[in-house]
């Protein structure tokens, strides 16, 4: 279903007529699942060598800089996710295996000789899902990376600061999210339209209400009461861009509708997008917010509630409700990843994006798979990433 | 908000300088509410006089042939519909007032002197809605109603039958209302697509699986378990075009689902578009059911629960949720209507098309509003018809 990389394993050496390059083995650790199921009963380290001298042509070697662990790579594992990597004996796993994961940062070690689109020491992520990102190494296609720029090259290119790690690694997926819900389906007009979310205070709600500001574009994002309420109101509203910031109480009464009627209408704009990641009667709260021919995205289902939509919403608002599935958006449109994620490393460099922080654990050797099914079961605690 | 008719009170006498007309009046009852509530409480018969030798250039004057109830009629009246008739004092009511009814069939007494597009005994039903229909006579410019052959007209040109009085008189909204749903938003290949409706035994339903038949659709019609159910489903299915039809219990089952897969995949298409018009979960069952990228386009509750859609089909199978409202689709798209009523009259004068019948009341003389009373209090009994 989905394009899946060539990784290959190193190949044997042979004798024949065309002289042989001296062979140099790197060890490579990459954390498979033949099975699945829960990742702590699934996942195992797989352990290979790569001969990095004996490149194909339009092959390259890269390292893992860092690689994280997101809800649906966890899904993936446990076979309740739609889209799969396929499962080979390319990297000389007993069983036919897949490499978890589906979002990284790597740098290239070496190209193949016909590879003009990166150089040693470039930065790449991969252009599709499904590449298999837990892993030290990995020898591919040029087509299975797109190019990043390093803070090198940054610099070099008269930027004050180039990507840090956590932004590298964590550039394909939330925040491509994010951008892609709010300017791919609806026109919205700077200074005057909004977007209201709930999940405002999530990785995605966070990327959405800075790009908001960054565009010009009104968010209303909506938040769970919690302790320090007025504290994360504010960093909502101050550090990540968000215009209002209002609780899932609020967000269910009527009375304060009235009080969001009025932000509006001082923009003299209208809400014409809602981003569900939650659903239940927090996506009807949202939703009913939106104005005549109004659009909810939904992109998740935090509360295990189907989305639920008042009958007159959809009749006589013409409120429309849809679906945001990013793997399925970027293979109708494949362009759609170099030319966003171009544009999140220039607003990176500028300062003008805030990236959500993670919670960071460095290989130092050992045993990988036990890493990331250590990571895994901390993801309650914040978002993980694997540094190598 | 909607293009009210010009309707006319019979102008005074007076003396000019122009030659006068020698008048004669007819004596027009109207079904009249000044206030929202309970049509029992609110509605009251207005009676007036037309001049019907004193009509301005471009109106004409019609005489109702029939006009039915509406559960969107009701429902204005009541003031909980978002389209509302403007009330004025026009027709001479001491209090501004509208004349109830959205439907109906009328026939030309008199054209104005520049009015070339009626002749005296044409057909004729109202352009756009907020007409007023529960009401013996009307005056109105020529542009606020659009022609129907009559019998003799269809018979002049060659067809064995015209419209018969139900068909005319209800031609305008569940007919359409199907039409526009089956046709204007998914392109459906026929002999191999199909689409699922609940209250497939509804007028809309019935109409709905009449015109797949015609264009070759199929239809999936989901029906209430009833006594005589083997009857109701092959009435449906020889009479109404159905190609299958199952029960609420059927469609609510997991199990039953692999049935109609299989129904599908016997045709080589899929189930596209589903109708909706209960809501809760019937409409969660009929969205399961659609396939990859389906619509689903909600047109009624009458369960009164909300439209209800688990997460993973927006997300995972791209299904969408839309609502259809015709009132706000014709008035985007105000040419829709005369080209699909003339299809719709050659559909009946061929044969292709059955009526939903309609309990008739004859209009001998009386209370007006009174007949129309009755009428409401009758609707569960089926869709009520006054016939003048």
């Amino acid at each position: 279903m989905f394009r899946t990389p060539i990784c290959r394993l190193a190949r044997p050496i042979v004798f024949s007529a065309k002289p042989i390059r001296s062979s140099r083995m790197i060890t490579a650790h990459a954390v498979v699942f033949a099975d699945h199921g829960e990742p702590c009963d699934v996942l195992s380290t797989h352990t290979y060598e790569i001969d990095e001298n004996n490149l194909d042509a339009n092959s390259i070697l890269v390292k893992t800089i860092a690689s994280p662990v997101n809800a649906s790579d966890i899904n993936q594992v446990q076979g309740v996710y739609p889209s799969q990597p396929e499962k080979t004996t390319q990297l000389g796993t007993e069983k036919p295996s897949a490499v978890g994961g589906n979002e990284g940062l790597f740098q290239i070690l070496k190209v193949g000789a016909s590879v003009t689109k990166f150089e040693e020491g470039d930065w790449a992520v991969p252009t599709t899902v499904n590449f298999g990102t837990w892993r030290t190494h990995a020898v591919c296609s040029a087509e299975d990376m797109m190019k990043l720029r390093n803070p090198d090259q940054s610099v070099a290119s008269g930027k004050k600061q180039g990507l840090n790690i956590n932004q590298g690694a964590t550039i394909s997926v939330n925040l491509l999210t994010a951008y892609l819900m709010l300017t791919h389906y609806v026109q919205l007009t700077p200074g005057k339209d909004w977007f209201i979310q709930n999940g405002g205070n999530s990785a995605v709600g966070k990327f959405a209400s800075q790009i908001g500001r960054i565009l010009g574009i009104n968010s209303l994002s909506v938040i769970r009461d919690r302790p320090n309420l007025e504290e994360t109101v504010e960093s909502l509203k101050t550090q990540y861009g968000a215009t209002q910031v209002i609780t899932e109480e609020q967000n269910n009464s009527r009375d304060f509708g009235a009080e969001v009627k009025k932000w509006v209408q001082e923009t003299g704009g209208d809400i014409k997008l809602a981003f569900n990641c939650i659903g239940g009667k927090s996506s009807t709260a949202i939703a009913r917010k939106l104005g005549k021919n109004g659009l909810m995205l939904t992109y998740g289902g935090m509360s295990f509630q189907p989305v639920i939509l008042p009958t007159s919403l959809h009749i006589f608002k013409n409120v429309t409700s849809a679906g945001f599935w990013m793997t399925a958006l970027l293979k109708e449109n494949p362009n759609l990843k170099q030319k966003t994620i171009d544009q999140f490393v220039e607003w990176y460099e500028d300062g003008k994006l805030v990236d959500a922080p993670s919670v960071e654990t460095k290989f130092t050797g050992g045993d990988l798979a036990q890493v990331y099914k250590d990571a895994i079961a901390n993801s309650k605690d914040g978002k993980q990433l694997v540094v190598y």
